[in-house]
């Protein structure tokens, strides 16, 4: 049993206070997990846009602060709270931000992994149970009395921290034998790609795709005969060229909509088309893109906009589907291991998508090369000591 | 061998002349077939909103006048043009809008029913294979010279004639055996409304929808227990009760959005919903009436509005799709034979969807029984003389 157990934990986290200003690397208060809950140690985290999303606080609703950030992470479990079963002191375990109870009615069926209790909500801020978080602030004296400020929770993981507590139906146990550093990248970046092309539009061998990314590595791995890589930054290229994408567009050569040359060069369009941007407009060329009759739009980015879908309801009657995907259709407890092998087998190859790597301290010089389109993913050694 | 075949017929024909005139029932000259086309003696045809719409002229873009419109029929072939082998004279056929070629790409895969050569499309006037039509009006004397004028076709089909002109893709033939008056339903309504429940949602035992009419008794007919009707008609009511449904909403009747009810009273919101109005705050309706995860919209009406879809991309990341059906997915010519006898096989009842019938030359009260919402379907008898 750990030490620390039933007690509360000071630890290093990184933490937001406001819109765009540098996370401070500071002490903070962790409080040991309640009932269904989990308190886990944080080895590496890595950075998605997502993150970069709520620190800059587009969406005005979503802004809570001071708040922990962070939803792709790998880590080991410090200690669990009262009827925890499937996980225990010590398991390596990916907290996952669209979790499965395995009980409410959505969980019971195969159709979608929207869990009705922990699904994934950019709105929510505490912990399900109490309405309350597990973070605060050290005990501060402020004349006479010492008081201590609640930090807030981020997408069920707040994973830029030493410790951090998940509801249990978050928390999935992974082989102790793998690559741990790598399995950061299934919290969320490559399940949510991999998944969108496996699980929710199923690819099939011999099809053609467009993409970029995350996607096209799973494309790659079911058979996809054509995979367009279309992006603004030809820097991109090389970068996918290791993960399947056969040709590549950039829309800034072109002197007519990117989805009329992708309908020529394909014989009337492709099969499935994933959009990862967030962009209504590049949604709209990636619903274009697609073959009539058949061609599948997957959404997988985040749509910061207050602008519908630029789609007209007869658009539809030509045989074209648009989908959301969320975390990749994956029921994160109960396919996600089976992923996170196929992984270790080489299915689907982790390493390329991880391009830098610093220690948890520069963490703001990491949110930087996010935003310059210079990582792909950077990884943070968020704890030093490593048990294993 | 026909009298009639290689010449052109006089014959009557109802024409519209413009937006909301009344049409006119005159003479007219039918030309014979040309290379894969097929005249066809037109015995009923009936009217469905499609026909109102392009008579009102609501959509600019698709006027075309003088026209003759209709495009649910039964007939039988009065001669066929070169090559044409799947039908002959006096077999017994529907006019279908959204055709068959059997050899492009869509028609060899069965993903679609959308040949690229006939499928549906409002703005099409003329005939394919050399854009001329095969109907204009008899000889008129003017002065010393004499001349005629072009009519313009409707949705492959234009069946308000005795005789109209067709390509042999968009011709079906029937059972001889078949009770004719009811198979003229099989070239539009039941068909799209079946077929959307049974193709294009492919709704299950034990299932809850949202829909009215058509749809419903393709619904009933696969065992889905719950089938709500949503209508501001109470009239329709008793008549939705034969089809299958089994509880009602008028909206006029509520306080709040008819969404919220239906979540409430099924537990979450139905598997899938049928929008069959057009109407794009309906579509959205009965979007969020289906439950978060795997709800289905199938849309069945036209959009005669600029409004773009009035959903927000993220709202898909609720796990809730939305999809178009075209003639209910039906493959024409290979799928709809085999339909027609499950019809005659009383799976699906047709009597109840004709609640009236008129004579030919009553067109225009016709016209108006469905425009004052007195009818589902009005049946008109074209050709007095009927061989069989």
């Amino acid at each position: 049993m750990a030490k620390t157990q039933g007690k509360v934990i000071t630890c290093k986290a990184a933490v937001a206070w406001g819109p765009k200003e540098p996370l401070v690397i500071q002490d903070i208060c962790v409080d040991p997990p309640q009932k269904m809950e989990v308190r886990v140690k944080i080895l590496y985290s890595s950075i998605c846009h997502t993150d970069l999303g709520a620190w800059t606080g587009v969406n005005e609703a979503e802004r809570a602060f001071p708040r922990i950030l962070g939803h792709e992470a790998v880590g080991v479990v410090e200690s669990v709270g009262e009827g925890v079963k499937d996980v225990k002191e010590g398991d390596y375990v990916i907290p996952v931000f669209n979790g499965e109870c395995g009980e409410c009615r959505v969980c019971k069926k195969e159709e979608s992994n929207l869990c009705e209790k922990y699904h994934v909500d950019p709105m929510k801020r505490v912990m399900v149970s109490d309405g309350g978080t597990r973070f605060s602030t050290t005990t501060i004296k402020d004349g006479d009395s010492s008081q201590s400020q609640p930090i807030y929770h981020f997408l069920n993981t707040s994973t830029f921290t030493e410790y951090t507590v998940l509801d249990s139906a978050c928390v999935v146990k992974i082989d102790p034998k793998a690559p741990l550093k790598h399995m950061s990248l299934l919290s969320c970046g490559v399940s949510t790609g991999v998944g969108a092309a496996w699980n929710i539009a199923n690819v099939k061998e011999g099809t053609t795709i467009v993409v970029l990314d995350w996607v096209a590595e799973g494309a790659k791995a079911r058979g996809v005969s054509r995979i367009i890589g279309v992006d603004a930054n030809p820097s991109k290229f090389d970068k996918g060229k290791l993960m399947g994408v056969t040709d590549f567009i950039n829309p800034k050569d072109l002197t007519r909509p990117a989805h009329e040359m992708i309908r020529e060069i394909t014989g009337g369009g492709v099969d499935y088309s994933f959009e990862c941007t967030g962009n209504v407009d590049v949604l709209r060329e990636a619903f274009l893109s697609t073959h009539a009759g058949w061609g599948s739009t997957v959404l997988v980015g985040i749509y910061l906009t207050p602008r519908t879908l630029p789609l007209h309801p007869m658009e539809l009657f030509d045989g074209r589907t648009i989908i959301g995907s969320v975390f990749g259709g994956f029921k994160a407890k109960s396919q996600l291991p089976d992923f996170a092998q196929q992984c270790m087998k080489g299915v689907v190859k982790l390493e390329p998508f991880i391009t830098n790597e610093l220690p948890f301290e520069k963490i703001n010089d990491a949110f930087q090369l996010l935003r310059d389109g210079k990582s792909l993913r950077c990884l943070l050694q968020i704890s030093k000591f490593l048990s294993k």
